[in-house]
């Protein structure tokens, strides 16, 4: 291995297993027997091994380090940074220690989803215990020898946002806390708009999830629906899955789900086909892909003209309307209302979701927050933040699958995504006329061109910050965001 | 690497990873998306190359070489030869070689059912010669340099059935086909028994099936049943998968789908699990493997005691009896006719269908026969076996997958299987009383408890033949599978 060339060949491979490792994450949440968890650890351990022998091959470190780059383009050199990032990181963290964690997550997912059927949190400590005691390790081997000491949570979070910080996270979640408090407060003195009521066939929300899908221009040649617990997408290129959840006194938990989900499959199936599996090849980074699913989500997903179309096809598939009218049907796809669980959070509150667990985590991989302090620490949180208290854990600590992934450093990304999400729509509003009267039609096209062209299709090319700048034409931050939420929900509830 | 024990560490982990190919290759057949065809083909190769350089990793060869095999027991022995024979294989055929067959049967998957759908045999020639031409190419590594010339179709056939020749399947199929002739003849001149009729429900054929798969033993905590075109069943240990197919005019071949793929899968869900993830965690061999599915699918699945069991299920899955009386309905599953299809195939007939199968690809193997001419020489050798024309490819030479996944060697073991079924039939009668009084309950529990307890617990210890001389306490030949035919449809057909 010497040339660009020889070393592009040799990622590639790379690029196939890793994409042939999230497939197994997928089949693992949608497909695989109960009994066969322990075997399919030893196969995540076995592959991990592989693919982190392959990262920091030492062929591959002395044809990155003779390699003269002055021939390169701008996506060459930009596929070189990158597989030097990763060899860089596969170098500090022992074989070992990679591999464990791809056995142990794999195991702890199958221990989070018992104990959370079971309500029983202390089945799911020991289990996180070990999750963030390798993730700690990860965290030290990561800035090991590191010139300014660097911190562990840092290079956790690299792994999903490459450059950003636990610092400047927390001082953007400070710079917006204040406004969203203060609007959540001025909303809860409102009286709360009707929530869905009624009963809706699964069967029936799993044909809607499929024509929505379609309306937001999800490719289900390369893709396909299924159900999970918790809902994802996953695979790159041609192969991009995603997953949705049904309820059937909760049509808007399969809806919005598939709408979050199609954005992120949007990102990953709009890239340009000539980064197909290279580095480039997948959206860049965790913020900008939020930036994508909420998008998708809340600002075309839940805004008065898209909804108008949804009550529409929410009254054909289920065969009443859900609402008594369409104005009462988007205050309903809108509500504010005390709730325990992010996922199905309203716009405003959900940020302060995520605020509570970017703390926590923070906090379990300084050291400062043991495992076994970890339910007490969340509920007295969430009464702090919320005014009422966790009545189970599974509308607790128990809620969410990241932690038993090893995802320490990703909830985070949801608000940046959100704030980028934010600096994307009001660009796009700047630009397009007449968006509200297509997505009243169910016309999303013009909003999902726009991502493709402004975003979607660089795939890794700029760095995440600035792709999300080159799509805007302005530096991205929390104000875009925040006005647009002020706006839509003073309308929303009379606040003026 | 220089212990048993280390050996096998290693051993385990490609196991793993093998396993993992094997699921990619049930994803590919059941779940994925039609576009994903060319991705999966570099995904599928890049996973071959990863397993083939662990198989011939000089390192292991270094450790084998040293190895003092005088402490090990009898298992130890049995893994050491069975990595010995893997890393011979492995350094006989170049890493390129192995990559390139796994991308282009991939490929050639899809284009084979895009064929088949279309009836377009000339579509499917280019990938078909590619294929073999690469299975030759792989036939002649194998065999380049040993002693005896070798043929290179029996070190294909080797992988499939260890210790079996081409010359001597030749000689066992010469020495079976007057006695199967002359049974069909015979048959045929007796008028036939009507075939089964109306429309059956395809969702309630697949709840048939979970209910048939449960009565056969298979646990479904380890295991999963889903659609596929042509099914077949995958993977060992803890998470072995089947699947069928429905017809809403044919509950037949939904069933019997079923019954036959449980077969192969009780086989690796009876392996004692101490053999977990080594190399006698498998079934022996495809013709051992083929016993098990053929003796759960017909010597139990089309006995007349197990269809009295079976009508009465029909009846109350389907709301009304398939047939007048239970007799009528034994008949009706053993019904001889005119088909052109292997899989749909009675008893009688079945090993004329592989009979014609193992020719023609010995002859492509050998180059005696162009895939051009393979259309032409298989309606031919039919009308001549058989006494009427093919009438559309996908009756034809297009209606298995086995070539162009390059299956080459695989056709003769279903007949293997047939004739070791008959063995271990004829055994299993003699241990077991009463055997019909529980069938006719549905009960299968002797029956399979029997096979488990004589072939399946003991995966790869034994050598293919030689498993089912110590099941049935004799040395298999095709005699019993004869006389049980004989005996069989005699009565059925009057022909005494």
């Amino acid at each position: 291995m010497k040339t660009y060339s020889e070393i592009m060949a040799h990622q590639r491979e790379t690029e196939a297993l890793a994409e042939i490792a999230g497939r197994l994450g997928w089949d693992q949440e949608t497909m695989m027997p109960h009994g066969a968890g322990e075997q399919r650890a030893e196969e995540m351990a076995a592959m991990e091994k592989v693919l982190h022998a392959r990262r920091c091959d030492p062929a591959l470190g002395d044809a990155l380090e003779a390699l003269r780059e002055t021939d390169l383009d701008a996506v060459g050199k930009a596929n070189v940074a990158a597989i030097r990032r990763a060899y860089d990181r596969a170098v500090r963290v022992p074989g070992d220690l990679s591999a464990t964690l791809a056995r142990e997550t794999s195991r702890a997912q199958g221990v989070w989803a018992r104990a959370r059927a079971e309500e029983d949190s202390a089945a799911f400590l020991p289990a996180l215990e070990k999750i963030v005691a390798l993730k700690r390790e990860e965290g030290a081997a990561l800035t090991d020898g590191q010139q300014d000491g660097g911190d562990p949570y840092d290079a956790l979070l690299a792994d999903y946002e490459r450059g950003a910080t636990g610092a400047g996270i927390a001082s953007l979640f400070d710079a917006m806390r204040p406004r969203l408090v203060a609007l959540r407060a001025a909303i809860l003195e409102q009286p709360a708009p009707e929530p869905i009521s009624g009963s809706f066939d699964e069967d029936a929300q799993m044909r809607l999830s499929q024509e929505i899908a379609s309306t937001f221009g999800y490719d289900m040649t390369r893709g396909r629906i299924d159900r999970a617990v918790h809902p994802f997408s996953s695979g790159s290129g041609a192969d991009v899955r995603i997953t949705t959840r049904t309820a059937a006194d909760d049509p808007f938990g399969s809806i919005y789900s598939t709408i979050h989900e199609v954005g992120h499959a949007a990102y990953e199936q709009g890239i340009d086909p000539i980064h197909a599996l290279t580095p480039l090849g997948h959206g860049v980074s965790m913020g900008v892909h939020e930036s994508q699913s909420r998008i998708y989500e809340n600002q075309i997903g839940r805004s008065r003209a898209f909804s108008q179309w949804l009550f529409g096809r929410m009254s054909a598939h289920f065969g009443a309307a859900p609402a008594a009218d369409a104005d009462r049907f988007y205050a309903m796809v809108n509500r504010v209302s005390d709730s325990f669980i992010r996922t199905e959070s309203d716009e405003v509150q959900y940020n302060l979701h995520v605020m509570l667990r970017f703390d926590l985590e923070r906090a379990m991989m300084s050291g400062d927050l043991s495992v076994h302090d970890l339910e007490g620490a969340w509920n007295d949180r969430f009464a702090a933040d919320f005014g009422y208290v966790v009545d189970r854990p599974s509308n607790g600590m128990l809620q969410d699958v990241h932690w038993s992934v090893g995802l320490f450093g990703y909830f985070p990304t949801y608000t940046l995504g959100n704030v980028y999400a934010g600096c994307l729509h009001k660009a796009m509003r700047e630009d397009l006329g007449g968006l509200d009267t297509a997505l009243a039609l169910g016309d999303t096209a013009p909003a999902t061109d726009w991502l493709r062209d402004k975003v979607q299709r660089h795939g890794g090319v700029y760095e995440p910050a600035d792709t999300i700048a080159r799509a805007c034409g302005f530096t991205p931050g929390p104000e875009p965001l925040l006005d647009y939420l002020e706006t839509k929900f003073s309308d929303l509830y009379a606040l003026h």
